[in-house]
Order: C-alpha cells, then structure tokens, then sequence
C-alpha cells in the first residue's frame, strides 16, 4: 500500500484533479469487482468452498475477504454512520491483520458452509453499492489511495483464486474444468534463446514517486549490478523435460541442501500438475488434462527446482536489480494474462529483446524478499500488509498468465517461499558476463 | 453383515417365506433410503460437502457411499445387465474394501467439490429404481441377506452423518443449527441411580441364529460374569459437573496412562460441545447452543474420559456381557432415537429397572472389540466389514439418539478408539458385588 | 505388585515363617542385584547411555531406576532415618509414578550423561549394602511383599536392558555385538508342528493366593474356552520365510486395517532386525549379524504381524485363558532363558507337548490388556504398576531368551502395544476345533 | 574455502615462500588441533556423546568429524600410499557432502556409542601426526590452501562444539557445569548507546584476494548503503528486560508474520537459557546456572527477537554492507574470545568508536544469506561447504565469546535460520540517518 513515498496531490493543485481522480477511481473499483465476480460465476456453490492446503483459500472466501477488506478500510471510514453487513464478518473474512483481531485460523477456512455463496454474493452486491455511493463523494486523498489500495488488493486475489482453485481441482479424482481447454501444442518450436547483455553498473529500481505502487515497491532507489546477461524468454517445458532426463530430480549436486531435503520429502519428480502418462507427460490445467506442449514455459517450479535448473543450465537466476533493469528497458506487450481467458502460459513468439517479460509466468528471481533501503510500512493495520513478510520468501517478477494486465509492472515485486508450487511460477535465467 | 451362523431359510419351506421376506425388505430399503434422503434435506450444498476432521466424512460422501454399496453389493449381482451409475464412482465412494481397489483417500472426502450434491441425488434415485426393480422380482436368500446388511450399513451412516455434521458445524464460528432446538431443561433433576444387581455365573450373549445380526455378533457364546451392578441410568451432565469441580481434569491418579496424555495434548476440560459462559456451561447441539441440563444423561466423552469418571465415582465401566446380560432382561421403551427428530440425548424418566438402555447415549464398556470365540468373517469384499477393526478399540452398547430405532437390539456392538468424543457417547456405571 | 489376594501370613504362623522369608528374600536381591550389574559390565559409558526411540530407555537409566525403586519404595519404609542418596535422584529415575511428582521426560533419558556410569554404580552399591541391613533385620510382612516386588521390578529391566540396548545397537552403523555370538544355525529343519487339543469349556487362569504374583494375575478366576488346539511349538523363521516369499506384507486381505496402515506407514517387509543380503536374509542379534536359522523361532515381530501370519497360516492367536490352560499342563523345561548367556531363541528341540512355553520368544495373544473379574490396584504409588496401562495393548505369554528364569510362570502376563516389535516378540498359533 | 579469486602465489616468487606457508601452516595446524582436544579435556565420555535436538552434534563426532575433514581432504591427496584409518569413518563422520557417499544421518549422530571416545582421540593422534608429516614435505599451494580450510573448519566446529554442549548441558536437570563460573555481575551499567553515522554512497565489502577467506566472502565488490548509523555497542540483557517488561513478546505488531509464529509455537517469552526466578531472571552459562547482568550483550535470541526488538526500539537491523563499513574503519580490541576462556559475553568497557564488533555475540543482520555477485564455489566435494546452504538463513557478523580470536574479521558470514537461538547470538541495531 502507499507508503510515505506514495504520490500526494500537491497543494493548490485543487478540486479537479480529486474529483478526476476519484471519478476514474470509481469506474475502475466496480469494473474490478465486477471481474472478481466474473471469475467465481463458473463454479458451483461446492467448488467455492473448496480448500485443498493451509496456504490456498476458497474462491467463497476470497469473494468475501475481498469485500470485507473495502468494507473494513473504506467504507467504515467513508461513511457517516457505518454500519457492518454482519458484525461476524470480520472474524470469518480477515486474513491475517493481527491489529483488527481474531479471525478464522486459515487452514480452516474451507469449514465456512454458512454463510452460504449467494449470502456472500449479496455482502458483494451491498459493499459494491455502498462503495460506490461513497466514490460518488469522496475527495480525500487518504481515502482514494485506500480504495486504489483496495484495487490492487482485489486483483491480487484474483489470481490467487484461480491459482487455489487449480490446486483444488488437481486434488479431484475427476480433475474438473474451469475454463474451456487451451489450444492444442502449436507446431513449432519455441524461438531461440537469446541473450541480452547489461554493462553493469549503477542502476535503479523500484517505483517512483507518481502513480500506484505497493509500499514495498518504494522507495526507488539506485544498486549496483556486474555485467550479466538475462534470457530473451522463460525456460520452457522442452527444455525441462531435458532436465528431467538427465536425471536433474537424482542429482544432489545440482540443489540446494533444503532443495534437495525438499525432492525427497515430497518426491518431486517434476513441476506440479505434470502427469506422468505412457507416452511421455500430460499437465493438468485449468482447462483439464491436455498434452505437455514443449514450447510453452514451464510453470509450477518452486524456487528450489528454479535454482537447480539454472545451475544444470550453467547459468543462474537474476536478481531483482538484474530483472528490473532489463525490464524498464524492454518492457514487451506479448505476454498472456488473466483477460486472455486462456489461464495458461502460451509458447513464446518470436521477436527482438526480452519476450514475455509480463504476464505468462512469474519469474523466480535470487534475491530474498526484504524492504528496500529507506522502506517504511504504513500506519495502523495496512502496514502488515506485505511489511511483515520480509523474511525467508523469495521475489518473483513479471505476473503470470492469471493476473490482469493491469495490476502488473516492472517495479512489481511478489514474493513466495521456496518451496510452493501451486502458483504460475517459472524461470528467466541469467548469467555473468 | 451375516456370517455363516446367520439364519438361514430351512429347505423345503418354500418360496412363500422367500416372497414375504422379499417384499418386506423392499419395503425398508425403500423406506431407510428415504430416510436418509430426510436427513440430508436440510443441507446446503456447501453443508453437505463439510469435512471438518479425518474421521469424519461429508454428508454428501454418505449419501453417495451408500449408494454405492448398494450398487456394488446388491445391484452388481442382482442386474442381468449391470452398468454402474458412473465408474469413477467406485474410486469416490468406496470407504475401505481393499479388495474392490483403490480410493479417495478418507481425509479427503471433502475435496470432492465434483459430482455436485444434486448429481449424487440423481445417482440415489437411479439407484433405488433399479434396487426396487430388482427387489421385486429377488428371491435369492443370499442377495436377500445382503439386502439387509445394505439397510442396516445405511442406518448406520444415517447415525454418521448426524454425528459427523455436528463436529463439522461445532467448528463454525456461526454455530449453525441442523434442527429446532431440543426443548429447555426440564425444571427437576435426573431419577436417583439405582443399582440393579447380577448374582453372578454363566450368561449368554451375541445374537442367535434366527433373524439380522452383522457377523461380529455371533456366533451367540456363554460367558461367566462376577456378581455385579449396574446403574439404572447413565450418569448425567449434572453428575460430570461434580467430576469438573473435583478437578477431576487435573488428578493423574484417576486416569489410564494414554488417557492423561490425551487430556494434556488436547487440553481436555469438560466434554466435547461445552461450552464454558460466565454462569457456568453452554453446549453446542444440533439444534444450536443451548444452556447444559443437568437431568440430561452425559455425552461426548471419550473412552479414557468415562473410565476416569468411573474411578472417581468408585465404580467402573461394565463389560460386554454383563451389559447384554441386563439388556436383554430389561431391555426398555423410554430411549430417545433419531426418528424422534430431537437429535440430542433427553433426561432420563423415572420407572423401574434399567432406564434409557436402548437410545440416548452409547455406553462405552471395559471391554476391548474383538471377536467372539468361533467368530467368522464373511467371505468376500464384505468380510472386510468389521472383521480388521478388531484391534485396539473399545465395545459400546446401546445406541444414541442419532441411532434409528429399528437398527438397535440388545446384542448390538458397536466400537470405536478410546479417545474418539464426535458420537454421543456417555457412561453406564457397573461394580462389583 | 501384590494387591489385596496376595497371599497373607496365616496369623499365628509365627515369627519363624517371617525369619525365613527375609532371609531368602535377602539372599534374591542381593543376587538379582548382582545380576543386573553383570549384565551392564560389558558396556561402556557411552553404549550405558544409548537411547534409540522414546519407547526405550538407557542401560544407565535402568541401573539407576531399579535402585531409586528399592530406595523409594523399601529403604524410605525400612530405614529410621532415611535420607536418599541423592534428593535429584528422584526426578532423574522416576519412571511413571504420577503420585511420586515430576521427572524426566521418558524421551530424555539419553540426555543424562550426568551421573556419570560410575556414580550410578556407587549409587547401586550404597543402596544395596543398605537393603541388605534393613533385610537382615526386616520382619513385616508388607514390606517384604514390597522387596519381592522390587526384584521382579528389577527383574523386569534385566530384560527390557537387553531389548533396549539390542534396539539401540541395530541402529549403529557399526552393528556392534554386545555378547558372543549364537552357534551356527543347525544343520536340521524345525520339529514338525503338532496340534495339541482341548476339549473346551470351563478353565481356571490366574495366580492363586500363594506366592509372588503381580497384582494384574490376581485374583485367580474361572473363564470358558471353545474346543481349540494350540500350537506344540512356536512359528519359525522358516515359515515366516513362506509368508514374505508369499507376498504376506503386500496382501491387504491378510491384515487388521491399522495393521496394514502400519506396514505401509514403516515400510515392513519382514520381521524387526532381519537384514536382506544378496543370498537371502541376516539377522542382527546381540552377538552381531549372522545367518538366519530356519530352525528358530520367529521374534521381532509385532501384533499386526503375528495376527496377519496367523491368518495367512489359517489360524489365529490363543487367548489367554487358551494359553494359560495349556501352559498349565505341559509347562516345559526346554526353553532358553537369560541365565544361559545366549540372548537369542534357540531352534526348537523334539519332544511331546508343547516346546518353548517359557522362554525363547513372548508369544502375542488374541486378548487385549484388560483387568481381570475383581482386579484391584495395589494402594499408593505402587497402584500405577499395572493397572493404568490397561487399554490399547495386548497381552503375551510365556517370556523370553532375555527373561530370567525365575521371572517367569504360567499366570505371567506381559503386554505390548500391537505395533511393538523390539521385544523378542514371536507367535504360537491356535485354532478351533 | 578459497575459490578462484583466493591468493595465489605469484610465478617466480619461488619456493622460499611455500616454504615459509608450509611452514606456518604446519604449526597453526598442530595448534588448532591442540586446542579442540583441549576443550574436549573436561568432558567425560558420555558427555561427548551428547545430542540434544537434530541441529546440534555431540562434541565426540565434532573431534570425530574435524578429523576426518583432514584425513580426506589434506591425506588423501597428500599421502602416496593413503590408507584411511577406518574405512567406516566416512559413513561415520561425514557431515553433509552428498559427493562423497552417504552417511549417519544428522539427528542420530548421538546414537554413536561406538567408536568410543578414546578410539576417537587416537583417531585424532594418528592424523594429527600423518599431517605433521604431510605438511613437512607439502609445497603444493592448492594442499596448502585446503589445509588452511581445514584449520578455519577445525575453529568453526570448536565453536559448535561449545555451544551444542550448552544446549545439551541446558536439558539436563542437573544442568552441569562445563567450566569455571563466569564472574559476577559487575557493578555497574553498561557505557551509555551511541550511534556512529555513515554519510551513505557507495562500500566495498568482502575479502581481498590475498590472504584465508571462505569462498563466500568473495569477491570483494562494492554495494551502496544509504546514511546510516550503527549503535556502538550490542543491545544488553537489561535494555532486553525492558522489552520483555513492555510486553514485547505478546505483541504481534512487532514481529514477522513467522517470527509471531515462532513465538507461539515454542512459547518464547525470553532469550534462551533464561531462567525466571523469585527475584527476577537467572541465566544458564557454560559456567552454570547465576543471576543476570543487565550490563551484559544479549545473547541466544533469534533473528526473529532481533527484528522485534529492533522495531520495538525505533531501529532495525543493519545490512552486511553496513555492518563491514563500519568493521572495517574501527574494528576493536575488545571483544570476549574462546581463548579467554570465559565462554560467555562480557559486558561492555567505555570507550570510543564501535565496541565488541568482534567477539561476544554474533550480531544478526538485515541481510538473507546469498552469494556475492560473481561468486564462485569450489570445484568438487569442497564446493558444498557455504554454496549449497544460500537460501532460507540469515546472515550473523562479527563472531562470538566462543569463536578463536584468529577465525574472526571484518569481511567473516555466519549465517543461520530466523528461528535459531542455540548460538552465541545477539543485536546491534542501526537506523536511516
């Protein structure tokens, strides 16, 4: 969320710009709540209460985390007299903000039959009611950059709706479908592998003053990176299968202690939602079972197997300065994402610099997640928002093909523990020069 | 399910007997089914998929695994041209036959979002068709046994589904309610315990050759039994309070060794569903939290917990045959049972002899499950059925309120492990003499 | 410990009876004593600390518990002025005693590499010179009941020390041997197995009123038996051999049900210390690996085994009044005891009747660890002994190659959890006739 | 270990200068092998075999272990007829390099009874006098490079060696004494917190080509660190007791979302190895049990406990970059060293500039433990040391009261995971200017 450094109006700038600002606010709060709704309207009542790990959550949930969260942050101040749909939602739908109190332990959250969908799909349709009642009003800048907030927060969990429900449905027996299947294996190989070269050097990153960023994005600042070249494309499933063939799951040499302690406690023998079949691999995708295609990106790849293959590859990850430099400059419009409807990583196509920068898959980075020189939280309950996860998760940049187009940039920063899986998590490799 | 002492028709007796007994158990089947429809008819979908530990299963799971047993275990046979419902079903549904392969794992029956609660409805009505069609024309008098043990399976998860959705919404943090409220505590206390005595020597117990019975309890067996008492009642919520006061919670001596674990790992206080409030104790039940009556017989403790409440009132748990040997003299009519709708054990009334034997609560006994001498299996898939759980678990007699009337008879033996609290399980006290 | 049937000085016996009785009960302890002691000489300081699973205890710890106990239990009654070796003592040596207060963590035990060996030695050697003067003076009767507990309490851990220690080093790379080696298997096969009848109905079990028993053999008490004929000598490695060649650990049919959850959870695939080698089986044994004997009784199985094997075999297990009535008639000399130095069971020698009731291998039983029909604990700390232990366990007969002789007798019951297998655990099987 | 960019002896400078590393080499060897043995001289066998949880080892496989790191990577290579001394001891003693075969596994390292400990010290001698004699012929610089390794491996393992011990020590309820009492509190407070600021730019950090560093520390490179001040000396015991006193570990807000976790799960509510008493907090030392000096460095908190404190005092962590800019300009003179033979932290002296960078507590740093840009890991066995365990654990700086003075300097990374509090570990906090 916006920290200190987040843009403010300058004064005397005046009304215009608020009321601008708010109206594009408004518009843009009901078209992303409107999409969130659109997601969850292809499940039945049953798969959106479906939770199949501690770490995932039900798109029921969501629907109402999601709600709660505007409610929480927004209306409650925005409205002169608030008063909660349910007092009993603030227990059922908060995630983790210590500062608002108890809440449903999250492993736990799949137990929540009542209330039912439609019950929170009305809580939906009344917060997005009275939101927008109160966007028709609201001027404060504080509050505006609590509902931007809101946005972004809600397109965060719409990814992470389709990411838990792909995990829910893999644990079916009937592997269901929640979207139409992606198109069959085009033909053609994935293009080349290029590198790019960078001089090293000072660089910057993060995100600037003006404009929406989360709070951790911030403050850009300058960093060193040494002469390196990243990959023109993500590894992809082609060349993965070549990892997999040399025995790349057998050999300790290749993985980190915990990254080997991690293929054999679980038995990893290749990314999640790969099946193995007799005539080579089949995925499970949000579109069902369909064949491996080699040209697409790998996804589902903790950063464990992530580090391995770049050490097998005799190259390794890029750091988040290495990343951001690359993707200022290059930033490419060829990626694929949640609006695609395809909700599955396309294959490469051809062209100059770094392709599929955004969107597809995210992209593994070496460096461990950590505030920025100079960061600071926010106040009161939104700075738990992402500053107290600084420590022993990894970053990834660049989105995948579940989020919106919108929510994603260069200065982007999301971060997962080593080991999970259950997200569009891939690999860009890169190397010194 | 009947072993091979179970009652069998005498030769020459003709096809009339086969008729009428063909006629009769269609029209159980047909009833029973509808029952357990009944029950579930109050669910929500998002309800009927609850699974809340690795004990329990899903409302929707019971519905179908019913079913499925009467498919595979009746249909299979009786149908020229048997095809199943669905073939998946047999992975989904199957709950432990290791002989008919393999299945979704128990602890996660409530992933199973797919098929939706309406498709398993369709999966039970295409059933009960063709179990009719097929029942009006059986006379097999082994397909006709296994007709009754499909009844008597079915009864049995009736009673689960109760017990299971119960410990499922206790979990809510909205308590949801499956039924009217049982009705306020009766304004007098409990009858006074009397104890009724036993001279001691040869007794015989298990069910005799004539009429259903499941294998385990026959063959019908003599036994000697000490002089004895039992109590005339189960020991009440009022009687388990003076057991709280008397930090009978927190005294090592009273306790078997894996019991005073289990009350320091848990941290086991009171019985499962109390509910400690300001003026003393609530209690969750399927009709919603209502204030605990005294006059109400306890339930919902463990195995560990009534043989330390035994030890404390200077009595024990009785065995087997000395709780069948007062059943079978004094068997009573005052139980409280599933099809009264009430969902939850009643104080006992007063009258002589042995009160409440039948219904209310599942009297946990001093005796281990095993076989009786001269115990056999049945052959097959269905030999599975209680014959490989005859190892560390403890006897209860007696059936509950969430036990249909008709699935109960004094030779009844029912078991589970010695910490389980989700059934309603409570105490008859025994001493000796 | 002896509970109220113990046998009782007839009044008026005299004070002749009582002279006779302290002095060899002098005379035993200070010779079981002895022996314990002996069997701790080959140990070094290090292997008298080994502790391999929670369920075992280091020899160290077993030297000093059996002292803490003569300590606790006789001197503090015997002595004037008592005053105990070391008042830390009895939190480091304390076993189970909830009544005797806090102490080491069971797991914990190996932690204690203060007091050194040395000092528990002297510990020993205080205690015993000082239990031999109050038993040169000692004329009440309870107390002397206490000593003779005291040393089959001691008698006890000269096995367990054994078991324990044998668990301990199969767990070291190293495999080292703590005694001499057993002889090469024989050259023969094992004595053809013979059914011994019994003509069922009405046996007596139990210790009588006469002499040490401990208290759960009392009181001595009637039970009924079916026809049935047990086994003349106990399953050999052979047979057992025919059970893994016949797949038994990978056929489901043949198991309880957490009896095959167990073999899947641990990976069973044979008996406890065999080890697969390129021309068959070894075995570790306390004088190191060697080749395994047909000929020898099967041991390291457990419950779940035994009960599969039975059933593979098409038998099952006795119960204990099946046992004891045989045990009672046919009681044998054959067997092989701790006194003979070989710590391992020996092949089964020809003869009539039963061979190896006592000695070589405890023999599972059918029968779950319960009270007998009037049982009562012992009052005090010494209640603990037995009777909390009662539940989840099955009961074995007949003792082992690491009991002492003396220890042992037809009422003896030992008991085990049914997944136990580092006791010298074997089966005899038994079948109705 | 020395990668690529260790010193080399530059062509020509001819054998005069191997001679005098060899030399050298050869007589720091003999010394640091000395010294381990001698702290090993106060333990009694069984206390060199003590494991108290799986991350620590037992000082008998440290003496074991260090030796075998010689033996395999100086004789091996050194000896024209090598013969190992055992050739169990690789399985034995090998601690996690997957290239040179399996081995004990970590968490049963204390189940080694066998070899005893005096086989192992004459394992010690024999190598000992085989690398005296290797090391008067040796001249190769890649021998005598990884001698140099072998000698920092011995000063690491002496250190572990301590604080396993501690831990052990800790667990039993005798908690022994390993060494004389540290003395007692002194009188008075501990010199007043300054802070020393750095204007920001541009640091260079890292070890130097010349000279012993492990292959971590390299390449030297430079970061940029923004203005910034250090504290001059560690947080103490008594600015601790004020957190604790604030309610610092019932505060959620401020912790990591993990480090709250931490707290909970493990009920932290002090550093380890504290010990509330009536009159407020003992501590356990290596010296035993005595009262706790205010004026003292905290010690054995986690990173987790840093980072709240670091919060809770309006501060944070410092990264490495800052943490070595400051070393470098003032390292000092005054720190507490295992050679003082105190093996506890001292309170801090007045003066001026930085005070106990080296030495004392090992300081948690901001930064996630990871390569260096450019870094390089040794080629075979050799590159498991640091390279496999970069990700997951945090970086420590400085050294403690339990590290030999010489293994110490400015450019030196410990690191372990957030939840660690076996070690030597404390805070210096640092904040933005």
């Amino acid at each position: 969320m916006p920290g200190p450094q987040a843009r403010r109006t300058a004064p005397g700038e005046g009304e215009r710009a608020g009321d601008a600002r708010a109206a594009a606010l408004r518009a843009r709060a009901a078209e992303v709540r409107r999409a969130t709704a659109g997601l969850a309207a292809r499940l039945t009542p049953e798969d959106a209460m479906l939770q199949s790990m501690p770490d995932a959550s039900p798109a029921k949930w969501h629907l109402g985390h999601t709600t709660w969260f505007f409610e929480t942050f927004v209306l409650a101040r925005a409205e002169r007299t608030h008063r909660p749909f349910d007092p009993a939602y603030g227990y059922l739908f908060n995630s983790y903000y210590e500062a608002l109190g108890p809440r449903q332990p999250r492993p736990e959250r799949g137990l929540l039959s009542r209330p039912p969908l439609e019950e929170v799909l009305r809580y939906r349709a009344e917060v997005d009611a009275r939101l927008d009642a109160a966007l028709a009003r609201a001027r404060d800048a504080d509050l505006l950059d609590v509902v931007e907030l809101g946005i972004a927060h809600e397109e965060q969990h719409q990814e992470l709706l389709l990411t838990d429900l792909k995990h829910a449905f893999s644990a079916s027996p009937l592997r269901p479908a929640y979207a139409a299947a992606p198109p069959p294996p085009a033909s053609g190989p994935a293009p080349r592998l290029a590198w790019l070269g960078h001089a090293g050097g000072r660089v910057e990153l993060g995100a600037g003053a003006e404009g929406f960023a989360f709070d951790h994005e911030r403050p850009r600042h300058a960093a060193l990176v040494p002469p390196h070249a990243l990959a023109s494309r993500p590894v992809t499933c082609g060349e993965w299968l070549e990892f997999v063939a040399a025995d790349g799951y057998r050999r300790p040499d290749l993985w980190m202690s915990e990254g080997w302690d991690a293929v054999r406690r679980h038995g990893w023998t290749a990314p999640l939602h790969w099946i193995p079949d007799r005539d080579g691999w089949l995925q499970f995708t949000l579109g069902g079972v369909r064949p491996l295609d080699p040209a697409e990106p790998v996804a589902h790849v903790s950063w464990y197997e992530a580090d391995a293959y770049a050490r097998f590859a005799g190259a390794r990850l890029p750091t988040e300065a290495e990343w951001e430099a690359h993707a200022e400059v290059r930033e490419g419009g060829d990626g694929t994402f949640a609006e695609d409807g395809r909700f599955h990583p396309a294959a490469a196509t051809p062209g100059r610099g770094a392709r599929q920068v955004l969107g597809d898959v995210w992209e593994w980075t070496a460096s461990a997640y950590g505030p920025y020189p100079g960061y600071r939280p926010a106040a009161g309950a939104l700075g738990e928002y992402n500053g107290k996860f600084m420590v022993g998760q990894q970053v990834l940049r660049g989105g995948s093909c579940a989020s919106p187009r919108r929510h994603l940039r260069a200065s982007y920063r999301n971060f997962f523990h080593p080991d999970a899986r259950w997200q569009f998590t891939g690999v860009r490799l890169a190397r010194d020069l």
